[in-house]
């Protein structure tokens, strides 16, 4: 079985892994694209959305990684998309259009059921209502031998990493200070459940991370 | 009048700036000392504990600046010790010996009255009963043109900031995750206070900023 992994998290100097506010017009909350401003000149971002070009430096291989022998993906309802309670119809396919950058089994934690979601590109929404455990065991089913990925937002993050789920974590540290927003690191303590520092690599847009037990 | 600096402040991923369970023998809290783990091997660190000799690279130059043009100092009253309510006599003088690291007037937030310490060296301890902004008009007038450097703890840093009363902070991020303790940011949205990353400088032990408004 493969790892269960958070990874190219933007995080705040003070803690916040997404800004406040999202909605359509903004996907990462207010300010939140600052996150991850690592990332977007980075070639395998440039990649995934077809615009060719890009770094290829050490920015570049933490984005190449985090995608590498990804099997499948979980991700909280928000990061699926700004609708809330019940869903009005299925119109709403996900903030990345037909093609996603997923190519994988995505599993969507939701309270509110919906029947899975063919997109191109390989990518199956698939969406849970029987909680955290229950999508970790259908996307470790999934991805095989493979790695699940879990994509976010941060309460997601902090849910899997809280039940002792987490194996391994790459957090890109930001110069940014964004006051509010989705807070990856309140209520835990990282340090009781095992997690240290074993590789640091800051680059001139971050300070990369990585976490493990 | 010069400016109201925080500086050298080591500050963990998950915001603490201090371990809990500060006591006499942690006077940085558990753990606490990891946080510095950029400013120990120092020359300035270690001249000015006699010992003589310590790296000169960047880490060095971020303490030295840290201490420069530095005319007055205010402390949080657990910053000074490890007492706890009224003062039950005169014997403590702080963490530092006789002749402690600041060589100017230094002034202690308290709710409990006691009576000026003349230390060597040149630091007066100078208790204060009534408020930050006391302190601080006190502070000022000890400093002249130099700097007020509020030297800490967590809870005095967040008080200063929150009333906004600090010009400039230098934070060393250190990859350490500490769990629990003194968070710098709690309660805070320094983004809305006005303060943004205008410095970075990645070391071999940590992630200088400077943040100013």
């Amino acid at each position: 079985m493969g790892k269960v992994r958070v990874a190219a998290i933007g995080v705040s100097m003070d803690g916040f892994a997404a800004g406040p506010d999202q909605s359509l017009e903004n996907p990462l909350g207010v300010r939140g694209p600052e996150l991850f401003s690592w990332f977007f000149p980075t070639k395998t971002f440039n990649d995934m959305h077809g615009s060719g070009g890009g770094t290829t430096g050490l920015d570049d291989q933490f984005a190449q990684r985090s995608f590498k022998n990804v099997g499948s993906w979980i991700l909280g309802r928000n990061m699926f998309g700004p609708v809330r309670g019940p869903w009005p119809d299925e119109s709403w396919k996900g903030w990345w259009g037909a093609n996603p950058p997923y190519h994988v089994p995505t599993f969507v934690l939701t309270h509110h059921a919906r029947a899975p979601l063919e997109m191109e590109g390989g990518t199956r929404f698939i969406f849970v209502t029987d909680g955290i455990q229950s999508a970790l065991r259908q996307a470790q089913q999934a991805a095989g031998d493979k790695d699940v990925r879990i994509g976010g937002g941060a309460s997601t993050i902090r849910q899997y990493l809280k039940a002792g789920l987490v194996d391994e974590m790459h957090l890109a540290l930001m110069p940014v200070l964004m006051g509010k927003g989705e807070n990856l690191f309140s209520g835990l303590n990282l340090h009781e459940l095992g997690f240290k520092c074993v590789e640091r690599v800051p680059t001139e847009q971050a300070t990369h991370v990585v976490l493990k037990k």
